[in-house]
């Protein structure tokens, strides 16, 4: 019998006691799912069947709606009982997607001093760092034996995000070192904080890209990092359960802006079809508009396409190629950019190594081209050759243009993502058909 | 001054004790970085400089051609020493891409026990939870005490690849329950593991893909997850370090085969020519020879284009629209399918939202596209309306056909991410000129 049975069972049969004492095994994130399949009636019993510190948790799972009417339905005691047990960066995450009175009904129920701490954390920038972290960390003194600094994780820690690094700071909160508690637990009772923390510490300051602070984490394999202000003060962590939720909202919009679409913050299924509409619509017109530049280079060549209809037949394909292989260039520069792996320093080594590829890539289709159309279309032999000619030379102009200008985008402070696909084929198609028209008029000498 | 600078500085003024006394501080991920740039003099002797521990940790972010110089170059205690420092899982990695000559060397170093693990884990499947895990795990009985468990996690600690999550295990291996360090410090010391220990654990096995495996990290934001046997028994453990990786390394196959590239292993700038050139030859050639369809369409419909050239303008934006409105839509689903927000049963929804998106997309185009072919192109108004009316077909069967595929590619076992783009476009490039000719007949009437 699966949790969803379970539960569904206990709540008909009114086994209210038994459900009680059993859910407060199971993860949140599997209770919030099934909290939002149930029907409504038994919503509010269940989120009062739940321990308090629970409650919160589940609460921070569910969607924007969900939120919305739970507070609206609960009473100002049990409100007050969430925002206590909440973390405090799930907090911030469900006011920042409130509706007004929802906002104005946690408000009212949170202390002064949190208040000011909301307004503070509500004022931090979209995707900084600021905006992930939560204040919920260990502190302690260097000055501190090792048993002391056990101590205080014993008694501070139960409301706290991680207890694993404890941030060392001076009495003006500047951040002086980290000790794991790995390290606390392994070392000598007698030794001092002082002397067996870490002094090389990562850390980021409250403006950070979240993105920067993902490849933070990746790179040092870190649980959580510091945040600190201008002055060096500690004001907060992240912990490594948010940056996995960055590193995958990052990839998404990548795929999303790759793809010409505007990111969405929702997924897929839960999105309306006038925002995917919204989402789609400004990229494909931009697109459209630009492809007319095509239309008019075939017009230019009219003249040209009347008296050798054939050659029409082999502009698709050769667009096509072009696009696809500009595309596998752009792509893996942009992921590479993403990775930090590649650099704008490392543009003129990118070129040479598209250009070479593009060559083998180019030789290897044309030749392959020029036997298909050889053989099969039953084409005259320069036909057969300007077609091929002219993908060798499309590919390789694709695949560098295509590893090149995402550097080049990122250099101007444009996101690389968008010189993906649709934009690079859009290019390349122009090029190809100005290529294709060059070289059949010098060697079919129309 | 950086790292890279201080380094250099120690090591060309021969301050050897210095840079001992201050190395250990520093990140292992950036001394190796440091060591791949330093002159090969220098490297060895900067490596037999590190502490023992932080040596094998340095030695495992090597890249494969750095670690098989310096097994080869270092003697056969300093070898002993780095597997025994190594992490069991970065040995197994490293033996993985390691040449003949130095997996000989090490497995000569390697204690009998230690050779028939290293062969049992040498044979899980690639991507498989058994080729992640590493063995070094904090193992508890239920019959302990706090106390007695924090004394066993400090004596056993050390060698670990975690302390932070501990699993309770029977006399049979088999696994109860886990404990989190957390709750062993904030508890009092006589209650008993058995009594507080989480028995509802998330565990894998050990032929489990690693992609479901990072999803459940994901889900659950789990720092560690055991790995069982067929009997329930705990083999491994898998760390949140190199789940990121596998996060990471997911998505950047995505990336790749959505660009019809064959996935890398390596990073770009390490890839050389020809590989790069092999990963992306087949998928070019495949749909270069599919994308010949287009030139059969068009040849055989060479007589209406003989009498109306100027349609043979609009082919090229016609294809682009609807590649671009198809790729927007499969990367959109197999974004979600591969971050399981969609799945089999919801691909009536997908159609039922990709056909209305594909309508408001289509007419909104093609409104544009009127106008503009209408005022600015000087086109008789017959020719600008049977290029709206292909573009709006066109983009409604590219959305629902686009949305709808890879669903079915991943019903079928087929990986979805290879429905994307390129796929997408050649076939809508055929269904766009099949609906433009029929339609140029119908309304032009040539």
């Amino acid at each position: 019998m699966n949790l969803e049975e379970k539960i569904m069972g206990y709540l008909t049969e009114k086994r209210y006691s038994l459900l009680k004492a059993e859910i407060s095994q199971y993860p949140a994130v599997d209770i919030a799912e099934i909290f939002e399949k149930l029907d409504p009636k038994y919503r509010l019993l269940l989120f009062r069947l739940l321990p308090k510190d629970q409650g919160a948790e589940v609460f921070s799972y569910l969607s924007k709606e969900e939120k919305r009417s739970l507070i609206l339905a609960i009473n100002d005691r049990e409100l007050r009982e969430i925002i206590s047990e909440l973390a405090f960066d799930d907090l911030i995450d469900a006011l920042e997607e409130m509706p007004a009175n929802a906002v104005k009904k946690i408000l009212k129920e949170s202390s002064e001093e949190d208040r000011q701490l909301i307004n503070q954390f509500l004022n931090y920038p979209v995707n900084s760092a600021g905006s992930l972290m939560t204040i919920e960390y260990v502190d302690l003194k260097k000055e501190m034996t090792v048993d002391e600094a056990l101590a205080h994780v014993k008694k501070t820690g139960p409301d706290k995000e991680t207890i694993y690094t404890c941030y060392v700071i001076d009495n003006n909160r500047k951040l002086e070192g980290l000790i794991s508690l790995r390290r606390l637990v392994l070392s000598k009772g007698d030794e001092l904080v002082g002397d067996i923390m870490n002094t090389e510490v990562v850390s980021v300051t409250t403006h950070e890209d979240q993105e920067e602070v993902a490849n933070l984490f990746k790179r040092y394999g870190l649980l959580s990092i510091p945040v600190v202000d201008k002055e060096g003060r500690l004001v907060g962590i992240i912990t490594i359960d948010d940056a996995v939720d960055v590193i995958v909202e990052e990839s998404t919009e990548d795929f999303e802006k790759m793809a010409a679409i505007h990111p969405s913050e929702y997924a897929y299924l839960k999105t309306n079809v006038f925002t995917l509409f919204k989402n789609r619509i400004v990229w494909l017109a931009v697109l459209m508009l630009s492809a007319s530049v095509t239309g008019t280079i075939i017009s230019r060549y009219e003249n040209m396409l009347q008296s050798a209809v054939l050659l029409a037949a082999f502009i698709p394909m050769l667009m096509d190629a072009g696009g696809n292989a500009g595309s596998q260039s752009s792509v893996l520069v942009i992921r590479g950019l993403a990775l930090k792996e590649i650099e704008f320093g490392d543009i003129l080594r990118v070129v040479w190594k598209e250009f070479r590829v593009g060559c083998l890539v180019g030789l290897t289709l044309a030749a392959i081209n020029y036997l298909r159309v050889f053989l099969f279309v039953n084409a005259e032999k320069r036909l057969a050759f300007t077609v091929s000619l002219t993908l060798f030379i499309t590919i390789v102009l694709a695949k560098t243009v295509g590893g090149t200008l995402p550097i080049l985008a990122k250099k101007f402070k444009l996101d690389p993502a968008i010189m993906a696909s649709p934009l690079i084929t859009t290019i390349v198609d122009a090029l190809a058909l100005l290529i294709y028209f060059r070289v059949a008029s010098a060697i079919i000498g129309i």
